[in-house]
């Protein structure tokens, strides 16, 4: 028996939405520690990683380990009819072939009850080794789903270098060319909201280029952060991290253009 | 001589956007008590009637009965040229081949004059008995209307089935089931606002199963009041009623699928 | 060299915006007294004008005369990327290829830089000569673009009327016609604020027919000012007027259709 209960649901919606366009379906993979899903998108460029500690829930009950294989869109489907402040249940026989997510209002006055059916997913789960990257952004989310976003409509390509000043965003296309430049915020810049800042941590400067159509779908991420942080190195996979409070984090890790530089 | 005018137009407006969808023309009848409207969808699955008392209006005249052929979409554009705030007036001639729909803003410094073309439409009155149901809802209308539009990403059809304790709404598809309960308010759910409130009436259980597209359909006259009432018998049409204070209401009926069950 | 900036980058954005329907490209004449732009749409039954003055400017430099040939579509993706509150400066060298446009947050902390290429536009420059109207109209700027868009619904020509008393818009179709009349505002009409207010002078009353297409592609420059101005006379072009405080004004010209009166 698997059982877990989040109190805002809505994060759990939120999650979903962040996976679902780069993967179809995947493994939730449910034990006493967690749950940890993997997805790779169809094309093997992004890979997306997703790690809630059970702490993160108010209940949280894993008898023995359960994988639990989910079409994305249908579950967004059933995850769309939870109301805004629904307390969320996900419920899962060891055996099972479908899982139940229930939801329920505050004042219990209303109460749904979806089943899912469960898919069998061969999937590997890979390990992403721990590495040290020569470059490490924190930036506020939304001004990153901005810049994506914005550049997105003059080229196809960012190219991200970092210097221990500022981070610049590059792009080039058939009109022109342009960069966005965001300048390492000082210890007074910003008051009170710490989200706010801009914090560069430099081993030495960086330069890569990235595909802004897997930047713009990690965006969807942005909803569950108000703050995303880019780690760089050379030649190697950038990743884009997005932390729940103590719930867990999101991560996308993204290969460089390496043909184009 | 035909003629009404109401405070707020705008009411109009949306009586005509809750018909609009289901019909696409009909009769308005208008008469020394009010006016009403009657029509069938295409497929003879649901009826809509509207009833307006004149009492509701701030001015109503009526010298003999006349009969309103009108197209809604056409009017519907007629309407849109109306401000949020207008007051609005109709007049028509006892033989006259248009109706004219006048808007006056509040200050009475914009006056819009449209003609619309009336239309012969051969319509059928239908006598609607007054009937005892097993199982009468009142519930608000917005929370009607999200489930009316949650359930349809699961499933086709809904099964409505009412205890005393709680109405239930069921739907089944490729991907899963799902159910919502509305459990009945008690006396101290709700503070202040009645119209918050779960009221079940109940002679005796009843369960039947509804077309989803139909009943998204009525949820159009959602904006017109805060609550709507459902009332259910077994092998009987559904009856979704929007009441507007002192003005009359808007009914929908529809059929059950006899043969789902 | 030529440099100019705005503390309202804004501004040109949504002056681009205002003009890119009606003409793909064209070019900013930039001399020492501010900057220019003309041209026609396709069919050349309207001409849109605008002029904005170096004194509403933060900064302007203009060494010598500049014409800079710019695709508005591309211009518009760039100055998408431009941050609601950012500062614009365009720059661009005398016998340069390409214009750069920079935009700086309030508190410089984000910087970006476009290069927009730049186009040989073949284009002659129409004087427009100063003209005696018969009739010109003040009002609300979003007054103007709801009844353009409004009575579009209905039909594709509107009649404007003027007296002295009053501005009327007529349509007429296929489902019936309509009419909205403006009443010139008393001087106690509305408290405070000026631009609410409709104001005629009229030498004689007017009538004439103008395609309802072209001013609702006027209509886009109604975020740039509250108020617009229509200034008509017989078998004239009407002119459509928005003015910016003391940066300038972008001006639309309409042939009548003479044959439909």
């Amino acid at each position: 028996m698997f059982e877990c209960a989040l109190i805002q649901g809505e994060l759990f919606r939120k999650l979903i939405a962040s996976v679902q366009d780069l993967v179809q379906d995947g493994n939730f993979m449910c034990d006493a520690n967690g749950i940890s899903l993997q997805g790779m998108d169809s094309s093997h460029v992004a890979l997306v990683a997703l790690a809630l500690k059970k702490e993160g829930f108010v209940e949280y009950r894993c008898d023995r380990d359960v994988t639990l294989g989910i079409n994305f869109a249908n579950l967004a489907k059933m995850l769309k009819c939870m109301g805004a402040k629904d307390r969320l249940s996900i419920r899962a026989q060891d055996e099972g072939d479908s899982a139940s997510f229930v939801f329920e209002s505050e004042d219990s006055s209303r109460v749904s009850n979806f089943e899912l059916k469960l898919m069998q997913i061969d999937q590997e789960q890979l390990g992403v080794p721990e590495t040290q990257y020569k470059a490490v952004i924190r930036m506020p989310s939304s001004e990153f789903q901005r810049i994506c976003k914005d550049l997105s409509a003059i080229g196809d390509t960012v190219s991200i270098s970092v210097t221990k000043e500022a981070v610049k965003f590059s792009v080039g296309g058939d009109i022109g060319s342009g960069d966005m430049s965001l300048r390492q915020s000082e210890s007074g810049d910003v008051d009170g909201d710490d989200s706010e800042k801009v914090m560069i941590e430099l081993e030495e400067p960086v330069q890569q280029n990235f595909a802004l159509r897997y930047l713009n779908n990690f965006t969807k991420a942005t909803a569950l952060s108000k703050t995303v942080t880019l780690s760089l190195g050379t030649d190697m996979p950038l990743v884009t991290e997005y932390k729940m409070d103590n719930l867990g984090s999101i991560r996308y890790y993204l290969a460089p253009k390496i043909d184009e530089e």
